[in-house]
């Protein structure tokens, strides 16, 4: 398989970092090509704007979407958003490593997605619909992520709220919403308050979890 | 009261910037003192990282969280997150005026949160703490949205899901974190396709909204 991972932790040295280099390595032993979208190493920028086009639909008025439709059409995505678009199309496995910011993506990585799925690519015409009819029908997706606070605060009932609340937007939300299969995240919990051991056997989860990865039943169904 | 409005839209001619111009005008016709950090015209960057400080804690691994709080300590924010944290700190009200991009904050909003709501300031000690203990008890919040698609879209069952479990990751998990009231969102929805009739009833509905900003009863209660 052709796994594409996307990656946003500005320090190489922490757990984000040794979980991508766990995922590179387990999957290349089992046969699989990794491609990296590194977005701190790429100095990514996560701004929406006239600058992600060599095409212009409208120099009155900047309507974003009408943009990337236009852009879309007529081959207008500058270089740096056309990569993306054509790692995605390679994956069949797409996973997101980064820490939880805020309760969601952090802004890089948000900026990733506003800017690399774009309308009439990873949805919307001409690419396709969304949800059961969306671009990305028959690729995987997974969210590999850190807190900061503990497990016990992430319930239905406890301080932030459930897991599965907080990631519904992105989960369903943005990762759904262009076809794909998403399976249930991978969760490290505030690693930096964790022993050594623990992070290990984190690590150890985490490979397993990856090795189940074309196996594993998706949370959502289509309807 | 003093009010605080950060927007988020690259085009003035939107009806976000009509949105925010009715909110200007509005507050100010009731005396209220309005401020606006309008970041796409301030190019705010949203990618965390050591340029955020002029401190540094640890010069070997960058802790993001650890220099924040290193930085609350040490007046080590650069001047721009610092004009921010100002601002926050004067306002009574703070409003966010966007477009929800992929069910939430457009990328450059995400990263104003990332960066300026930082740990010792708009949480965490010295600040305060977080939620019933958060700095900013006693201001009030509120999200000023438009949407792509219909409302009957973004109801539970419907094909977004509800749209307060979209938006309980920025409501809850990032305004009421802080020690915020939160009020209901004003949602226009999907004004691209509305007629002038229903865009300027959606204007008149946020003045109305706005009117009762200091009087309309919070979302969430403190536990």
């Amino acid at each position: 398989m052709q796994v594409f991972i996307v990656y946003a932790h500005p320090e190489p040295q922490s757990f984000n970092g040794a979980l991508l280099h766990q995922a590179q390595t387990t999957l290349a032993q089992r046969g699989h090509e990794v491609t990296v979208s590194d977005l701190y190493a790429l100095k990514f920028d996560p701004t929406a704007g006239r600058h992600d086009f060599t095409t212009v639909a409208d120099p009155e008025r900047f309507r974003y979407q009408a943009e990337q439709k236009h852009a879309a059409q007529h081959q207008g995505f500058v270089e740096t958003i056309r990569q993306e678009h054509e790692k995605l199309a390679a994956a069949d496995v797409v996973i997101f490593q980064f820490p939880l910011w805020w309760f969601g993506f952090p802004a890089i990585l948000k900026g990733w997605v506003d800017r690399v799925l774009s309308y009439g690519v990873a949805y919307g015409a001409p690419a396709g619909g969304s949800y059961k009819t969306g671009p990305y029908r028959g690729k995987r997706a997974m969210l590999s992520l850190t807190t900061g606070s503990a497990e016990l605060t992430f319930v239905a009932g406890g301080r932030h709220g459930d897991l599965n609340t907080l990631l519904f937007p992105i989960q369903h939300g943005i990762l759904h919403f262009t076809g794909m299969d998403v399976l249930p995240p991978f969760v490290a919990w505030a690693p930096q308050h964790a022993t050594d051991e623990e992070r290990q056997r984190y690590l150890a989860l985490y490979a397993h979890r990856l090795k189940l990865i074309d196996r594993t039943p998706p949370l959502y169904a289509f309807r």
